[in-house]
């Protein structure tokens, strides 16, 4: 049983269809935790929404905490994902204004509400599991590298001044982005958004030449 | 029992010691629901820690809601109450840096962890609880409020530029508060706020003359 829980660890040995039974699981949980909130979501309602067995859920993990960090990595993957394109082009001016504009038109879709899925599980979590808090931190790396590599690309392209600093501007951002995120879903309204990331890009937009 | 219950919410009713009963109540509660999280809370957890009885808890509560948007307006009155003297200060860049460092320094105490005790209440409840949300969106005003009010003063001085929009400002730094409690929390690094309040202070320095 321990052995089966590990191997859950690496999806990679997984058949084919153990793969996707894995993922449905991680996938009704990840939007269970999203919209009910992690403690709120019961090893029960996961079984229940993903239509998988008990035992079928105890093969590929050990206990919820196993869970938990499945879904936080298939956040990442989401949030990520999703902006992959938008990251990728993000190396001058007008792709972080591009950006920026979806993720203002996202928001605002949603009338600001849900947040975002990380930094949920981040408020959620961070405290409370180290597992947990390493990989959403991980998470976090990875979206402000994304975004440091494209300003550090504006900077040796000539866009960005010498002076400008590529990794603060980067960390800058993500919170404008997550602070964004919060304001607007506490007041329902995306313009907290869209000041907040304008916030960071006018400080960016002040190395341009 | 329901009217006694919708005195609770107008507090000025109770006798003090009603009030201080109800109070470390609602402080028990908030001090739970920040550590371990407001869905892992019960209202058991609440009676052991606050040494009340559970007639008593019902005597001023009807359910654990009523708890919670107690707490939500303990901590705006906690958070407020503590950064008081300091926003009242913000009306000068150099009163908003005092601000800033207060902050990069008690961050830096907790090593990044425990983030902001509304933000925490935000990212579980707005979605949830439309009373919390509005109780938190109201909060969130309140905070901003006194951050506009001193960057209006500093524009009506000639400290910042006509051209400054002190209201757009204000949510912009609130936004890079917020989300510089969130970094710093899943980092354990107080730097990504410090980096985070930089940004927007920058952004305000930039109207500065």
């Amino acid at each position: 049983m321990v052995d089966e829980a590990r191997a859950s660890a690496k999806p990679k040995r997984l058949t084919a269809k153990g793969a996707a039974t894995r993922e449905r699981i991680v996938r009704s949980a990840a939007e269970l935790m999203h919209e009910q909130g992690v403690e709120s979501t019961s090893l029960d309602d996961v079984i229940a929404v993903s239509g998988t067995g008990r035992s079928q859920l105890y093969h590929y993990f050990a206990d919820k905490s196993e869970i938990v960090d499945a879904v936080v990595e298939f956040q990442i993957g989401q949030v990520l994902g999703a902006q992959e394109h938008l990251l990728r082009n993000a190396t001058s001016m007008s792709g972080l204004d591009r950006w920026r504009d979806a993720i203002v038109t996202a928001t605002r879709s949603r009338k600001g509400s849900h947040g975002c899925p990380i930094g949920s599980l981040s408020s959620a979590l961070s405290d409370s599991s180290e597992t947990a808090r390493l990989a959403i931190a991980r998470g976090f790396d990875r979206w402000e590298g994304e975004l440091h590599a494209g300003l550090r690309h504006m900077r040796q392209t000539g866009e960005l001044a010498q002076e400008a600093d590529p990794a603060a501007l980067a960390t800058g951002l993500l919170a404008a982005l997550q602070g964004g995120y919060l304001l607007a879903q506490a007041r329902r309204d995306a313009s907290s958004m869209q000041i907040a990331l304008d916030t960071a890009l006018d400080h960016i937009r002040s190395f341009t030449r």
